[in-house]
């Protein structure tokens, strides 16, 4: 039998750790640091000869030295006969480039599955794709894990599924909102940003009955937070009692945490699958772990065994 | 006929410059920068359909940066239906890691080859190699320049080819010092490093006539200077008269320049392969540009005829 390891990039190791301890076992013995010059020099310190290798490594900022470390471990585990290398992306980075928008732009999503495919995966596990369709970027075996019963339960938990309206932020988030709503057995609302003519400032349409209700708004990634916020601040103006926001992927780049603290959001609820660096460790930032998620999954794959379940066994 | 474009990305616009007047073209019009989070954000601002474009970047640090935007930029060529897709490296970072020098190491420089043409080019032109094997990391057409005749150009242009020796500061660049003592017609010396006894410092050993000449020492890389800085004092404390030194690519970092300061070295030459930030011009360090060798080279291959004639038409 194929032994079952376990090795953490640089990009998150706290969440790496988790995995690990969920699944019962140490993590693997690597050093990834830099030379001189600033490439990566990556020594794996212990055999993983015929061994079922899964690697830990969101491709989050800095995205390309995220991404580099990645390849780089594949191509190293490959050389050195592992039996497979199942590569766990938490955070998929580039995906929002997943198809040409204008004339002349790459297509990088593709272009990342192309790269990991090429050094030598054998099996991606991601979370929360920014659109389901980069699974069809790859061909070879792809897991996709889901956010929003973990976020579902944590408001089970605390109460909050009462009286409440679950919010997509805009159009395009329609069916994760669905989603989410359909766990906490609540209706749902959109936000219709409209631009009335060229020019002229966009209205925050509100489609569903807030006035009076608590808003759970959902999206998959929340970056610089300016729609999260501006929905957030036209959901209170009309007549929202109070705004709960939520998301996978916690992004936050530039203005996001000023804005977030400035906003009438009460809390913001992210997991883990990008790690926080201290200065975007706010009080209105709630992080629950995608780690034991991730740890089934990997015990389920290493025992042949359907990931599907974890889609819904916590509402059954 | 298809047209001839040639694109810079962000690694070294200079060169990029020099090498589009060499050819007797613009540089076609593009953006390459970043979203808020750090991802590469490429828009290429005229049409390229049916064109034979050239790319001109060098993967020096940061190296996963320029190296992400070489790849991206490819993707988005070859998605907007360019005739050929031709990658000027004038720097091939990573090019150390290209084979297993112990246990389970990744070989990144191949694993670079296999993303460029994974990512879709279709020619590569580059500049001193540090292993000339890497051509075989290639499966696509691949001219190799070299540096070494416009050094010797420079070093006989200002007369400092008499009563020189021509050193190579380790056993591993001998053929390198014998192709710039060929266009010098000068004898070669080698530096040769040993550690009497485990725990014992590295004597260095001159092979080699090196009293009362003036030495010429060449690498294809100077990245943190210990082994050349070393070697000029050694070949000072030799009876040397003056040391020169030389390489193509100058990678120049942690305590390069302090060491090359602090050095016997007289005068370092180098070629603009690797573009320098102002920190780095020092009086010391004079560079010579390779535009007009890779522009030359660009105008052979669009008019398909040979390359190699610029390894020896300046010493004929
Ligand atoms: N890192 C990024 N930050 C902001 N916008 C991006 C990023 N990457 C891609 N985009 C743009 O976002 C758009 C896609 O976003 P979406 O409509 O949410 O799928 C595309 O037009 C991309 O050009
Ligand atoms: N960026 C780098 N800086 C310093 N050493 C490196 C770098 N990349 C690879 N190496 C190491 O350099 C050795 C190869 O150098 P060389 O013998 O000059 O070809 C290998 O053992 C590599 O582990």
């Amino acid at each position: 039998d194929p032994k079952l390891k376990i090795f953490a990039l640089n990009s998150n190791k706290p969440l790496a750790e988790k995995i690990a301890e969920a699944v019962g076992v140490k993590l693997g013995k690597t050093s990834v640091d830099r030379f001189s010059d600033g490439e990566i020099r990556i020594n794996i310190e212990e055999s993983i000869r015929g061994d079922e290798v899964y690697i830990i490594q969101s491709t989050s900022a800095p995205v390309n030295d995220n991404l580099m470390e990645l390849l780089i471990m594949v191509d190293a585990l490959r050389r050195a006969s592992a039996s497979t290398i199942n590569i766990v992306i938490p955070y998929y980075g580039y995906a929002r480039q997943d198809r040409k928008a204008r004339s002349r732009e790459p297509i990088t999503a593709k272009l990342v599955a192309n790269m990991i495919e090429r050094a030598g995966a054998t099996r991606i596990i991601a979370l929360d794709l920014h659109a389901a369709q980069i699974q069809g970027f790859f061909d070879i075996p792809l897991d996709h894990l889901m956010g929003a019963p973990l976020l579902a339960d944590h408001f089970i938990e605390r109460g909050l599924d009462k009286d409440v309206v679950v919010v997509s932020p805009d159009h395009g988030g329609v069916t994760r909102a669905r989603k989410l709503a359909e766990f906490l057995k609540a209706p749902i609302a959109i936000i219709d940003k409209r631009r009335p003519k060229a020019n002229v400032a966009e209205v925050m349409n509100i489609i569903g009955e807030v006035k009076g209700k608590r808003c759970i708004m959902i999206d998959d990634m929340i970056d610089t937070a300016g729609t999260i916020t501006l929905g957030a601040q036209a959901l209170m103006d009309a007549g929202a009692t109070e705004v709960y926001a939520s998301c996978t992927h916690p992004v936050l780049s530039g203005p996001a945490i000023e804005r977030i603290q400035n906003s009438p959001i009460k809390e913001l609820i992210v997991t883990d699958s990008i790690n926080l660096p201290d200065e975007k460790r706010i009080d209105k930032i709630k992080q629950i772990s995608v780690g034991p998620l991730i740890g089934e999954a990997i015990r389920l794959i290493h025992e042949n065994k359907p990931v599907s379940p974890l889609f819904n066994n916590r509402f059954s």
